[in-house]
C-alpha cells in the first residue's frame, strides 16, 4: 500500500473507534495486553533481527530492544487505560441560545493521528492504546531501524482485536521507511487530522519544516532551575540534583542552573561539589567564574543547548527580571523551576515564565502525564496551540456543537 | 522594519498585553473606538486612495470601502468587547498531586497572533480589539489593496493607546506587501505563536502549504442541508432558503442540498420552485432529473464546489446513512443540518456528521461567535485542532500549569 492508501484506509475505518463505545474500547486494550504477552517470543524474535541489523550503537540498540520485561511493561500501559475514563462524549457545555436553540459541544476525537517517532517500538502499542481509548484511527509510522519490531507488535494486536470481533483496520503501520514516504505522509491534509511527531529535536524540526498537517510539537526541553537569592539552599540543591541527574535523557530534565549574584557568592562552591560528585560537566558564565575561575567557559550557545546528558550550563543573573527574561529568550517553553522564599518573586516566575509548566519549589522532573494524573501521555507539547505540556486521553481530542432547533431561520 | 523585526517588536511587547489586566484592556478598547470615531475623516480619506487604486470591480471595491457608518460599526464592535470577560487568568483546574504538589491550570493568552487577509480593513480593527481582550500581541498582514487603510486604522488606535498611558508596540502591522514577505511571516516559528488566516479558499489553502507556524484553518464552507424522509416541509424549505438565500457569499450558507427519494417524489417541484423564485441555479443529480428533465445536470465537481453565489447543487441520497457519507466526503466539516421529524435520525446524523456545527431542524446560518453568544468571532476554524467552529476569546488562549512545591523531587 501507499503512503496515501495507508492513511485513507485508517480514515475509512475511523468511525469503528469513534463510535466504538468505552466497553468495547476497554475490550480491545485487555485483548491486545493478552496478546503481545501471549506472542511476547515471536514480538521477541522480529525484535532481534532489528537489534542484529542495528550499527548504531549500544545506547541506540538498547533503546530498540524489546525482552519479556519490556513486553510485559507495555502491556502492562494498555491495561492501565482501561481504568481511564474514556474522554468522547463529554458535554462540554450545554445551553439554550436567544432564539429557542439548543446548543451542546460535545467532546469527539481528533479523527486519524498520525505519529512519526525513532526506533523506540514501545511507542508504537502506546500510541495504539491511547488511540483506542480516544477513539481515534491512528497511522503509525516508525523508523527503519525498528520496521520489524514495529510490523510483528501491530500484527499482534491487530489481529487480537479481529479475533476478538473488532475490525483492526483503523490502526494502520506505514511499511515505506523511505524519507519522501515521511514528507508524504506529513502532506496528507484531509486524511490525517494531527501529526504528532515523537523522538529527537531534528525528528521534530524536520516535521515542522515539512508537515502541512497541523502538528504538535513535542517534547524538547532546555528546562531550567533558578536559584533566587533567597532560595533555601536545603532544598535548592536535592531539586538541581533531582533535575539534572535523576535521568539525563529526557525532556524534562534540568539543563541551564540560574543564580542571583548573592546567592553565587554564598553557594557556588557547594552547588558545584554537589554536582561535580554526581559527575555533571559544568559550563560557566563570567560572572561565576570570577567565583571559581577553574570551571570552563559557557558560550552563547551551550544556554541554548538541551544536552541529554551529565552536563549543564551555569549562569549568575541579576535577580527574578533577568531569570525570567533569560528562560523566556534561551528556554524551549517546556519546565523551569524557580526555588525561593520568597512569595513575590514566585508569583511574578509563575505568571511570567511563558513555559507549559512552571515550578516553585521543586524539580523540573514533574512534567508527566502520570506525574500530573493523566494516568496516560502521548508526549509532552511546547507549543501554545491545541495542547501544552503533557498530553493525556482528553488532550487528544476536539469538540463539535450539536444544535437542535424546529425550524429555526436567521433574520 | 523587515517582516521579522515587525514580528520581534510584537513579541517583546507582547508582556505588555498579556500582563495588563481587564481593567487597561478595557480602557484601551474604549480610547481605540474613541480615536476611530474622532479620526473617521482621515482613515475614509486614506482608505478613499486605496479604493481609487483599486482595479478588482466593484464587489471587491464595496469590500474594501470604509465610510463613516461601517467606522462607527467597527468601533461599536470594540465597545462590545468591553463587556465580554477576558479569559486570562481563568483557573481550567487546581488540585493536589499525591506528593503534595500544588497544580494549577491557568488560561495564558496565545502569545503573539499572526493574522493574514484580504482587503477587508474591518478585520484590521476586529482582530486588534479580539488581541487586546484576550492578551494578545497581534501582527497583521492585510492585503496590499488595503495597506493605505490598514495603516491608517493601526496608526489612529495605537496613538490613541499612546495618548492614554498605554505602550502600543505589541500591535504590529507588516508594511512589506510583497508574496515573499507573506511566506517570511508565515516561517516566523518561535516569535509568532498561531497563524489565522482570513479570507478566500486560496488564501487558506496557500498558508497550510507554506506556513510552518501553527495554523489555524477558517472558513471554507462547502454546507449541506438534508431533507430526511419524516421532515415538514414547512420547515425545510424556509430552513433551506434561509440557508441558501439570507446571504450567500458568507462560509455557513449552504452550497448543496441532499434529500431522500420518497420525499423528492413529494416535493422536488415545490423545492424547486422555492429556489427559482428567489433566483437560485440549480444543478441537480441524474436521480433527480429523473423527476425534472429540465434541471441542469451537476458535475461530480460540483458537489465539491463552495459556490458562495445564488447557485446549489441537489442530490437525492439513500436515507440518512449515504447522508452523512457524502457529507463527510464532500464537505468541509464546516456546517450541516438535518430537517426531521425522526429522533434516531436526528441523532445519527448528530453524531456522525463529522463538521464544527451540527444542526437539527435549523439553518446553517448559525454558526457565528455572535449567534453562539461568544460576544465576537475571530473567524470559524475547520480544522480540530485547538478549536473547532466559531473563535472567540477563550479560542485565544492557552493554558500552563503552575505547580507549587516545598522541595519535592522525583523518586
Amino acid at each position: 500500500m501507499t503512503v496515501k492508501e495507508t492513511c485513507l484506509k485508517a480514515k475509512e475505518h475511523s468511525g469503528e473507534i469513534a463510535f466504538a463505545g468505552e466497553d468495547k474500547m476497554n475490550m480491545m486494550l485487555i485483548a491486545a495486553a493478552h496478546a503481545l504477552r501471549d506472542h511476547a517470543g515471536y514480538i521477541i524474535a522480529e525484535n532481534q533481527k532489528d537489534v542484529d541489523a542495528c550499527t548504531r550503537g549500544p545506547q541506540f540498540a538498547d533503546r530498540l530492544m524489546l525482552n519479556e520485561k519490556r513486553i510485559d511493561g507495555i502491556a502492562a500501559g494498555l491495561e492501565k487505560l482501561v481504568q481511564l475514563k474514556c474522554p468522547v462524549g463529554e458535554v462540554l457545555e450545554e445551553r439554550e441560545l436567544y432564539n429557542g436553540l439548543h446548543l451542546r459541544r460535545v467532546r469527539v476525537p481528533l479523527g486519524v493521528l498520525g505519529i512519526i517517532y525513532e526506533a523506540r517500538p514501545n511507542v508504537t502499542a502506546d500510541a495504539i492504546g491511547l488511540a483506542i481509548k480516544s477513539g481515534n484511527a491512528v497511522v503509525l509510522r516508525g523508523s527503519k531501524d525498528a520496521l520489524r519490531s514495529n510490523k510483528a507488535v501491530t500484527s499482534v494486536i491487530k489481529n487480537a482485536l479481529r479475533e476478538s470481533g473488532f475490525d483492526p483496520e483503523f490502526i494502520q503501520l506505514i511499511e515505506d521507511a523511505t524519507h519522501e514516504g515521511a514528507t508524504e505522509f506529513m502532506r496528507m491534509n484531509g486524511i490525517v487530522d494531527v501529526l504528532i511527531p515523537r523522538g529527537s529535536a531534528s525528528l521534530i524540526q524536520n516535521a515542522i519544516k515539512n508537515a502541512t498537517v497541523p502538528i504538535i510539537e513535542t517534547g524538547t526541553g532546555n528546562c531550567h532551575v533558578y536559584f533566587e537569592n533567597t532560595a533555601d539552599i536545603s532544598k535548592a540543591i536535592p531539586i538541581l540534583i533531582n533535575a539534572k541527574t535523576q535521568r539525563t535523557s529526557v525532556c524534562n530534565a534540568c539543563e541551564s542552573l540560574l543564580l542571583d549574584e548573592e546567592f553565587a557568592g554564598k553557594h557556588l562552591k557547594e552547588i558545584v561539589s554537589a554536582l561535580q560528585e554526581k559527575n555533571v560537566e559544568i559550563v560557566a558564565c563570567e560572572r561565576c567564574r570570577k567565583f571559581m575561575p577553574e570551571l570552563a567557559a559557557a558560550t552563547e550557545e551551550d544556554f541554548y543547548t538541551e544536552f541529554l546528558d551529565l552536563k549543564i550550563s551555569i549562569k549568575i543573573v541579576d535577580g527574578v527580571d533577568e531569570a525570567i527574561a533569560h528562560i523566556n529568550k534561551y528556554g524551549t517553553h517546556h519546565s523551569d523551576s524557580i526555588v525561593t522564599e520568597n512569595e513575590q518573586a514566585a508569583d511574578k516566575f509563575l505568571e511570567m515564565v511563558d513555559s507549559a509548566a512552571v515550578y516553585v519549589n521543586a524539580s523540573t522532573r514533574f512534567t508527566d502525564g502520570f506525574e500530573f494524573g493523566m494516568g496516560a501521555e502521548m508526549g509532552i507539547s511546547t507549543q501554545k496551540l491545541h495542547a501544552r505540556g503533557p498530553m493525556g486521553l482528553k488532550e487528544l481530542t476536539s469538540y463539535k456543537y450539536q444544535i437542535r432547533g424546529n425550524g429555526q431561520i436567521r433574520g
